[in-house]
């Protein structure tokens, strides 16, 4: 048995000269991109592909060997695309979009009331402007692709509770776009209208996600509970009781309302924080954008998922999140949500997304915004 | 300019050269995992990789390919660990497993109340026997995990609505196994005690997830809805109240109830499914079970997802699902739920489960079943 140094020193020697070969492809696929591009042919030739993968399964020779050398000729393919792209689109026009104006921005609007953490998203960006309340999270999306709002602040995680997935179906229905993301640290407390031992406190309204997040509190003080629409209505309901009830909702909500806090920090997961994105009607770019969210199907074909994360993997783009959604046609197909780090004006983000919308069933740039 | 064809012709030939390279190198890499066998040592070892890497960026003296080349080696070496890895399991004993008893079993619970889809999904495998309702997701978990019951029956994504998170989230909880996988057709209608016309209807109740699935529906005719724990208790509650209010349920169920259909085929996409898994206390292994299900936690660092959809992609074990949820520690990490095409008892699954269990944070894998 060899040992482990002369082993992996005949692998490096190996190496070197794989990485060779890969070079001199590279200029090669660069002629054949210079050809394409001069001859206003596509990047992807599916005939082509599929013609280069067959042959290296035949000379492979190992039944055991033959995927995992498809799969590496399929590497190599995909990073030859990425590099054909990239020269092809090195010289096409800057895009040039609008920067938002968050500070000039008059008609702002979210879902819910006032006191509502969507309010605080908003005023974290907007400070104390006047906003409006919608009743529907659409109805937010409508106002903004009508142009009856310059914003629209909805939430889209909760670091507990997981995915917002009602603002991701309407992400996929309207055409707007996301310019910055917000993240809110929620933080439970209990009030009520005056001062009063818990034992006092017949009911304890709330959200059934808030009351969710408090449980062992709630059940430490063996406090009855009722579900509500939402934490700011039933602190407005608490406010207007005449019974000895309190609400649990944000310090910041209390405080607005003028409620007594009776028990701060209450909930089970003491770290509890809420992602907000704010969307307009067209795509606008920060100056320091770092992040592209897409919206995607993938081709029912073994790999794809895989093989699109070839293309951002290459470009040193980071996958930061990935969501799914039905696409709702009876089947279990999905659309795909994907965050990457990448700056839309970076001619390899250009590349990818050149090479998605010419690859994917259904491709959007749904905006660019800088990562919180 | 060169022709295309001479281009091409010029990419095969290196690509035979690269071949023939890569195939030397297994054959080293063999070697090595041999020498890793005989010696008792781990076929990951970063130090080694992380050089190899450097040492590939610092070779390639451009930095425009520097990532693309980074990319193809990482690769390469996924490629190698998965094959040591399939090496070093060839000869380790086959694990065994039982076989479930669908047939035999006795004790089969659901959430819910007698009429609900759960009841449906587990008479489609269960046959006419009776079975245990239990008034919570969690707490069929736990009859399973205690024994009390054989199997348990539970919803985990709906084909307009998606996933059942609640599912999910108890799937990381508790150490139970999905032994089979069922799909139902969820036909919703609307319905009452008594005839009625629906603007007469103050209220809808029914399970949050059958409300967003007729959200048109009940926008045309302006119903006010009200989320309850479930479809046949949301019935229940509509037979035992005074006032003018309705259900939406499946017809099985509002029959059942002998309830009067007030409106059918009512929601949104006419086609509506849901998938349920059946769970057990241990690990059960159908003859014929093609998908496998994992639960694992990807590190935080670039293209961790990429590189490990590269293990599944190798080995020929085909993306079916990808689900994620915050693992709750006031983070926005996540939890993936992967479902892959694979036999568990073929070398090169367990290669790959060897391969996760060594490299994820959290690695389990909940179970395998036959794909429906």
């Amino acid at each position: 048995m060899k040992d482990l140094q002369t082993l992996r020193s005949g692998i490096d020697d190996i190496d070197k000269e794989i990485l060779g070969l890969f070079l001199k492809r590279m200029e090669l696929c660069k002629g054949v991109a210079d050809y394409k591009k001069a001859n206003n042919l596509p990047v992807f030739q599916g005939g082509r592909e599929q013609q280069v993968l067959d042959r290296i399964m035949a000379l492979t020779n190992n039944k055991d060997l033959e995927k995992g050398t498809a799969a590496l000729f399929a590497n190599i393919m995909d990073i030859s695309k990425i590099l054909q792209n990239r020269t092809i689109l090195a010289e096409s026009p800057d895009y040039t979009f609008t920067v938002p104006d968050f500070d000039g921005a008059k008609k702002i609007g979210c879902q819910g009331t006032s006191g509502a953490n969507s309010e605080a998203a908003a005023r974290s960006v907007f400070g104390d402007r006047e906003f409006t309340f919608y009743p529907s999270f659409e109805d937010v999306f409508k106002a903004v692709q009508s142009g009856e709002l310059d914003y629209g602040v909805l939430p889209v995680q909760n670091s507990t509770a997981g995915s917002v997935d009602s603002t991701y179906d309407l992400m996929a229905k309207y055409p707007v776009y996301i310019v910055r993301e917000v993240i809110i640290e929620i933080n439970h407390c209990l009030a009520a209208k005056n001062d009063m031992p818990l034992p006092d406190i017949e009911m304890v309204y709330s959200h059934p996600q808030a009351l969710a997040q408090c449980e062992s509190f709630l059940r430490k003080n063996r406090l009855r509970t009722a579900g509500y629409g939402n934490t700011a209505t039933a602190a407005e309901n608490v406010m207007n009781s005449k019974e000895n009830i309190a609400a649990i909702c944000s310090v910041e909500c209390a405080e607005r309302m003028g409620m007594k806090i009776l028990a701060r920090d209450i909930a089970d997961v003491s770290l509890n924080r809420t992602q907000f994105i704010i969307i307009s009607k067209d795509m606008q770019v920060a100056p320091d954008s770092d992040s592209v969210s897409v919206m995607l199907t993938i081709p029912h074909k073994e790999g794809s998922l895989y093989r699109m994360l070839t293309k951002f993997y290459v470009n040193d783009m980071n996958l930061i999140r990935i969501e799914s959604r039905p696409i709702r046609d009876g089947s279990f197909n999905v659309m795909f949500f994907l965050d990457f780090t990448g700056k839309i004006t970076d001619p390899s983000v250009k590349a990818v997304m050149r090479d998605l919308e010419e690859n994917c069933g259904t491709f959007r740039c749904i905006g660019t915004y800088k990562s919180e």
